[in-house]
This record gives C-alpha cells, sequence and structure tokens, in this order.
C-alpha cells in the first residue's frame, strides 16, 4: 500500500503505474489498484473514470515529456549531433522513468481505438524529429545507413530497453549509459555497408535452417 | 475460431499464441482460450494443464529453437561473422515467428519464479554466443565498443524489436531485413568512440532538462 499522506488521486496513479508496469494493464484487477492506492473502490472510481483513462494518461504523459524534449533537442545543429541529443534525452527518460516508459512501450494494444489514435499521433509526432535528423544526414553523407526507416525503428527499441534493464545502482551512472548509446546509435548509423560481404552460400545454409526450425506457419 | 480439422491439441496451442500476443498472458481468459480454439473448456484443461504451462511451452520452444540455431552460427570464425551470422538468424526468426518471439520476449514476468528460471537460464545461455562474440572481438581490435555487455542488450533489444513491426508483405524481404541489420549491428560495434567530443556545457543543459522533465521520484 501507498503512504497515505500522499493525496488519494496521485496514489491512485502511481498504483496504476506500478501495476500496469509488473502485471500488464489486462492483469490488473480494480481490486488490486485500490488495495494498492489504500483507497476505496469507489473511491477509485471518482478518480481514474475508467482503468483504460488510467492508461492512457501515463502514456499521454510519457509521450508528451518525450515530445518536449526532443522539439529543442531534435532540431538545430548537424544531424550527428541532432541524433546524439536525441538518443541522449531518450536514453536518459527511459533510465530515469523506467516503469512510465515500459507501460508506454508495451501496452499500446491495451488502448481502444480512440485512445490508440492519440498516442500512436503523438508518437509519430516524436520519431519524426528522429526519422529526419538520419534522413538529413543520409543527403549530407555523414549516415551511410541503406534503410533509413529501418534504422530509426532499429535506434528506438534499442533505446527503449533500457527501462527493462537499467538499474541506477549498477556499475554505469544514467549519464554513462547514455554516453555509450550516443556511441553506438552514431556507428549503427555510420555503418560503411560493405563491412562484411557474406558468403552467398553461408548466408543460404543459415536461411535453411531458419526455414527449417522455424517453416512458415 | 481456428478450423476444427487439426487436432484439439495443436489448435489449442494456436490459440494461446494467438491470444498471449494479442491481449497478453494476463489479459487471456479461459474462455477466451476454448473458444478461440473451438474446444470445451474441459477439453482446455486436458490439453493445457494450467494457462502457465502453455505459456511456459511457448517460451521453451523459442528459446531452444534460437539455442539450436545459435550453437552452429554463433561458434568459429571470426568475431565479425558470429555476429553477422547470429544477428541473420535472430532477425529472421524473429521475422519469421513474431508472436512466438513477442510472447517469449514480453511475457517472462507473467511466470512462477520455477518457470521463470527455466526460461531464463535458456535465455542466458543463447545470450552468452552473443556476448562471447563481442568479447572476443575486443580482444581482438575488430570491435571497439566500450561496454560490451550493453552493446549485447541494446543489440538485442534492436533485433527482437522486429517481431513488433515488420511486415512480409512490406517493402523488405525478411532476407533483406537481415541483411541491414547485420550491417547496423556490425556498425554498432565497430564505434571508434572518438566520432562526437560532445560539448560539456550542451550535456549539460539536456541532462538539466531531463532532470526536469522527468524528476526523481
Amino acid at each position: 500500500m501507498l503512504p497515505v499522506t500522499e493525496p488519494a488521486g496521485r496514489r491512485v496513479r502511481t498504483a496504476a503505474l506500478e501495476l500496469f508496469a509488473e502485471r500488464g494493464f489486462h492483469g490488473t484487477g480494480i481490486r488490486d489498484l485500490a488495495q494498492r492506492a489504500g483507497v476505496s473502490t469507489a473511491t477509485l472510481y471518482h478518480y481514474m473514470g475508467t482503468k483504460e483513462d488510467l492508461l492512457a494518461e501515463i502514456m499521454r504523459d510519457s509521450m508528451r515529456l518525450l515530445l518536449r524534449a526532443a522539439s529543442p533537442t531534435g532540431t538545430g545543429g548537424t544531424p550527428t549531433e541532432r541524433i546524439a541529443r536525441l538518443t541522449r534525452i531518450h536514453v536518459l527518460a527511459h533510465a530515469a522513468r523506467p516503469l512510465h516508459t515500459r507501460v508506454a512501450d508495451d501496452e499500446l494494444r491495451a488502448l481502444s481505438p480512440g485512445s490508440r489514435a492519440e498516442i500512436t499521433a503523438l508518437r509519430d509526432e516524436y520519431e519524426r524529429f528522429w526519422q529526419s535528423a538520419i534522413d538529413d544526414g543520409v543527403s549530407t553523407g555523414e549516415f551511410r545507413v541503406q534503410a533509413p526507416g529501418v534504422a530509426r525503428l532499429a535506434l528506438l527499441e534499442m533505446c527503449s530497453g533500457v527501462a527493462r534493464w537499467y538499474r541506477p545502482d549498477g556499475p554505469l551512472t544514467a549519464g554513462e549509459l547514455a554516453a555509450r548509446y550516443v556511441e553506438m546509435a552514431l556507428g549503427l548509423l555510420t555503418v560503411d555497408g560493405i563491412r562484411l560481404e557474406p558468403d552467398p552460400g553461408a548466408v543460404g545454409d543459415m536461411d535453411r535452417l531458419v526455414a527449417e526450425l522455424w517453416p512458415p506457419s
């Protein structure tokens, strides 16, 4: 149970965040929420509207904060500088608030179509900062990635993953972690594309192995 | 409802896979499972044991297949070749069986401690192929990544993300997609670490912005 010194509305939101992150949206019952927040179910309904409203609020806040951080950092400067700044911000945000960002990243499927469209629009707006920095870098020749849209998705998945495993009491501070991600992100984007000339025979062997182990269903 | 021409046990497993991927383990009820599989709940219990048994089976199969693919491909050759092969296999597997791999990646928290320990051990065994290839590459100087453990996590998150968005009817075949990921993975690992000398003032500004937007809770 959360400390009762906090206002009930805040306790409800914190309880929702913790439980959605631990058990998922669908795994969290109304009783669990009321119990964790230390309120009656009647009070709970007063503060939360529906359970989905709570989820949508967590996601909306999470995306809006990322957007507020991205708008000054994702514009201006060279594409390399913009990607470095976006990566630093994204990693620091995911290290600082892993529950918020994990819920926002994982539970989109749990939203009804209306809320999903709203959150998806915010996410698309945020991702455009990344995509335009990547595309501009390809234009200037700073980046040599062959599929810029795939690179955006790869970078975002890689950086968001921090929310799943980073612990502030581990060997790296969040700032050091962010610095390592900036290096990796820039390395990923500046691949020369001819670093490896794979033996076509070996590729064929691998693809046959994959087709055998994971047959098309 | 799944076609009744398939044996009931197989229908139950397919229904579980689809529903766990769509709604999450906790979001899937026994009735949903029986309905999708086209069996009675009594038949369902006969085939599935508990709902968690079904989940553990999906995860166990998924990890064992990755391990079977990694053992011939993750050993032998240079570290660059090993990472290229592991990346190709991982991406192809996630593109070919997105539901299996997504459930395996996302639902670990839903398992009871005993099953979780078993699946975690398989996952650790699989990740050791990646880590040893990265560490060997750092030793030989092929890779210049500063935090090899972080690089492993970043690579795996990036490659597993394919299961969330890749569609075979999109612009890239799975083989082309895998080729792009191999390039990005090798770029990420061969970053020279001095590509960007960030302005300490700018880093300070960003960190202050992050601390303001995402205050320590």
